[in-house]
């Protein structure tokens, strides 16, 4: 049995408020394409399906679109699990009332102990278990034990799978969660405050795959078969190395045998570049990714006036601008700047920015008459 | 064939800062109760499902039971449209993925075409179209047709509707409008301002029945069989007197025979009350209905002290107090009392209220002398 595993779409996300709802479409039609020619037999989302408990509608839309076309057009049955960032009990509505057309939404825990149970081969049956997303109070709460921590809860919900475990089948479990000494990058967000948050990989030795979401770089913890797919595609610039697409499982009847990343193109790449302004103008010209979603940071250390509006006549996704050697034009250290420099300093600068000439001393003699004045004023 | 005829549930709503949930799960399981009983072929639901587009998450889950019981316990198909308060698209999300189990949502153009077909007795097969909830605007952009009103808009629908009728069928359309001439309450959002909101039933014609939504009083518009199934409960105190249920349809081979309206029972009632403050606190002693939500018009002529808290001793849910014969208390009122009446006055009033005694003629002097001397510092 071969299935594909994937976690952290976020559908609908802003970045630095730019929509990302086009590149996931994008992403997701090239995901579609993929099952089309390498037919599976399921798609396995572990969380995290959309940025927000409450999304917006065209990324419901969206994710509407995508389970038909998977689900109908390819008739291969999609499973899931909110994650985090979804709203359990809104991403699974009507649940019961979807799972004979193939789409299985997982979102409580008497779901849980209902596996969706996939033939496919010679091999037997495989059963597919999905954790929904769980605080521990959750948990605790739930099933009125004394769960502290997400390990803990861990602990008892595999448990309480385990114990009805069919032998005659193999066992895939889905899970959301920060499984311990996994690698964080930025876009994820923090289960607790602390380290609460982090499970032991050896609750899931039990099962033959388990497909993990919430770390968004592609990985395995602990066992080749207790993985992350990693992110749909790059939430963030900490992700700028990262490969990112889905994983493909196979199981034969002993269990597991293989995973491999597939790679998922993005219509605009995300990464971080560094340069004086002018190097950088000069080599966007004949960037062939010059669409790319970019972070940069500016080494020059004078003054430049307006730098992103020079930077994206070449990088037109500038979407951030650092410039650790600069004082002026720094908007969030503009505080400090005006500490540390003197109003002088500072207009010498801005006059040679804006006239491409420095002061004459007359007009450096105008100036600081004006700049005396003003503070005279200011003490009185 | 028979079926119920339901509408505006609007699960979630808010009233006076009330939730009405609780009132809305214990109208709803008389509902399954009835289904329970006397089993019919469908039941359709004339949109308004929730009170507004995003709808809180317990209102999502009172729903998901809802659906589940009724069309996996009881069979029943249920279908439904978005009215003017849903969000169609979020209503509508992996609609496609349900319909095999029963549920029924239909929130697009493309949908409203594709009828849900049931056949129930020797008299063949009745097709429901539901049409969902739609601006004017809406209508022109989908069919690139000049559309301006509500009005024409149906007609037009309507039209795409009839083309493809199959002559071996009964026909029920589901439709979320204001048909012209119509009775209103206070608890429908308009669907516009102006007039072009009205729909002439005539279009309505060629169905065998037409299951409206949007008008919260069960009514017939034009033709017994085009009808209004009115909310599931009362919504707004202008809605006091009406009855609230469902609407039990029946139709033969030939089309329509009867609709006939089912009450069902809430919790609390919804009405208002006028009196005097003691001759209703006597009254709500041993009204065995006390705990109905109330709005209450107090006739006293004198001011009153905290009427709300002692009016709340014997009818709990007084929600909303009108005090048009009072001049202190009334907190919107407040700005008109004092240009109408002296300080000294009101005073007077307040401490008959408060000490059980009026004012002895020492305590007349005191007060005046206070009320003057704050008059001459206001002046200065």
């Amino acid at each position: 049995m071969k299935f594909l595993h994937t976690s952290d779409w976020h559908l609908g996300r802003q970045f630095h408020n730019v929509s990302l709802l086009e590149d996931q479409r994008a992403v997701l039609d090239h995901l579609i394409q993929y099952l089309t020619e390498n037919p599976v037999h399921a798609l396995v989302v572990a969380g995290d399906i959309y940025d927000r408990s409450v999304p917006p509608t065209m990324a419901i839309e969206l994710l509407d679109q995508v389970v038909s076309r998977i689900c109908h057009e390819l008739d291969t049955p999609v499973i899931m699990i909110p994650g985090n960032h979804d709203g359990a009990k809104r991403l699974g509505f009507a649940a019961r009332q979807m799972k004979g057309s193939g789409l299985h939404i997982i979102s409580d825990f008497d779901q849980m102990l209902e596996p969706v149970v996939l033939r496919s081969d010679e091999a037997g049956e495989v059963a597919f278990y999905g954790m929904p997303y769980n605080d521990p109070e959750l948990v605790r709460y739930h099933y009125q034990q004394p769960v502290a921590t997400h390990d803990e809860a861990h602990q008892l919900l595999c448990q309480r799978i385990t114990e009805q475990f069919d032998a005659s089948q193999r066992h895939v479990l889905i899970s959301h969660c920060f499984v311990d000494g996994a690698m964080e990058s930025e876009s994820e967000r923090p289960l607790s405050i602390g380290g609460s948050d982090r499970v032991d990989h050896q609750h899931f030795l039990p099962f033959d795959y388990v497909a993990l979401g919430h770390l968004h770089q592609p990985q395995m913890k602990g066992e080749e078969f207790i993985r992350y797919s990693g992110s749909l595609m790059k939430y963030s610039f900490s992700e700028q190395h990262q490969k990112k697409g889905v994983t493909l499982v196979e199981l034969n009847q002993d269990g597991f045998v293989s995973a491999q990343h597939i790679d998922l193109p993005c219509p605009h790449g995300m990464r971080i570049v560094e340069g004086e302004l002018e190097q950088l103008i000069e080599q966007g010209k004949t960037d062939p990714n010059n669409h790319d979603y970019l972070l940069v940071r500016l080494q020059d250390k004078h003054a430049i006036l307006d730098p992103m509006e020079k930077l994206r006549k070449v990088y037109p996704n500038v979407l951030h601008l650092e410039k650790p050697g600069m004082l002026i034009g720094v908007d969030q250290e503009m505080g400090r700047a005006r500490l540390a420099r003197g109003e002088m300093d500072m207009f010498r600068d801005f006059f040679l920015e804006a006239k491409q000439s420095p002061l004459s001393s007359e007009q450096e003699q105008v100036m600081s008459d004006v700049i005396q004045s003003i503070k005279q004023a200011e003490q009185h």
